[in-house]
């Protein structure tokens, strides 16, 4: 049976602030399942890039897509280890002193090691998730991906071997002989917001919007009024 | 004189896409300022890091500021290369073929070798700085950091030594044989949106929220109605 904890390794424990630390799946997935760019590292010869892209967990196993398979595909190959991470920014958080200003966030990091997605039918099942993360109920409106697209679409699989997640939320933290300074003190949330949707102006849709388009937001739904 | 373009290097030239490629400093200091939270990876014996962290932008120097420090800080201070990467999610792009999926973004990935800011006059400056760009105003509201906090304070200067921007904008380009397929296209457009403030609940400010809470926003203005 799988543990509800992933293992704590000596890439992803942390060692500051080790109190903001999260270990249980849980966490960690809803972290990754809400965002949409994730940015990969690796290291060429000791020259570190850091790649945004996108990508779908499936299960225990990220799934890559696109730009950064060509620079990458190269050296993850050969089983190069990566670093893929991904933060979503809920809010700057103003204190009374400067020092104490922070954000409140959740983060990701995973660690593993890269394979390239050959095979046809899973290159089309991963592409169908990703579509699916990205807005749910589009992969089956969107014309589906033929074989020659498939052989085009570069997907790199890299299996979980170590994650940790990192969360700061709430107020400000002052000293106690900050907490007269004159200052307003609090947070400002954030968060990403769709905006109204932008039909195709080269070739005006004759649809409706969908629901998952008009009503299209990341996360968990807000709790009732 | 400077250049208007940073010199294309072997690190930072786009090889995938050049079309989406930019080197104008004002297009890759606008990404940087308007950000929030970079990624910033570095490698330790070939394992790659990647490290979300505030930063702030003066000239063509990259302040990192806070967590990473303390796990980069000994590899750093040899002068180990890193690359921080900003990246700002604009919208999602729905084409009416799975495979012209895609999503319209701008990034900036930054080369250079990152020192330790050991001297507390240049901590002070950049953290007013990193204040002033978190919320512009706020470093003169705030109460200064004192000598044992700037001492506390860990930051990372990285001159920008290679830099390219990548964007993504506009419509989905589906091809001519799908137009007629029957889905909507187009884009749902995402931002960084702030929410009503939330005023320090364990001692609530007597202050009004300033004008820099209240109407807080990243990037440029939106356009007059």
């Amino acid at each position: 049976m799988k543990s509800n904890e992933y293992p704590p390794g000596p890439r992803s424990t942390l060692k500051r602030l080790p109190e903001r630390g999260r270990y249980d799946r849980s966490t960690v997935h809803a972290i990754l399942d809400e965002g949409l760019v994730g940015h990969i590292g690796f290291a060429v010869k000791g020259q570190p890039f850091v790649i945004p892209t996108a990508y779908v967990r499936i299960d225990e196993t990220l799934y890559l897509h696109g730009s950064p398979a060509s620079r990458m595909l190269k050296e993850l190959r050969k089983g190069v280890p990566v670093c893929v991470t991904v933060t979503h920014l809920d809010g700057i958080v103003l204190a009374r002193s400067a020092f104490h200003h922070s954000m409140n966030f959740r983060s990701v990091v995973i660690f593993g090691t890269a394979r390239s997605v050959d095979d046809l039918d899973e290159k089309k099942r991963v592409l169908d998730a990703l579509v699916e993360h990205v807005a749910a109920g589009r992969s089956s409106d969107a014309r589906p991906g033929n074989p020659e697209e498939l052989a085009f679409t570069r997907i790199l699989a890299v299996p979980i071997e170590e994650a940790s997640a990192k969360v700061r939320s709430g107020p400000p933290i002052d000293d106690e002989a900050d907490l007269m300074h004159p200052a307003w003190a609090g947070v400002v949330p954030l968060r990403l917001q769709a905006g109204q949707p932008i039909p195709d102006e080269r070739h005006p849709p004759t649809q409706e919007a969908p629901a998952y388009v008009t009503g299209y937001r990341r996360g968990a739904a807000p709790p009732p009024e």
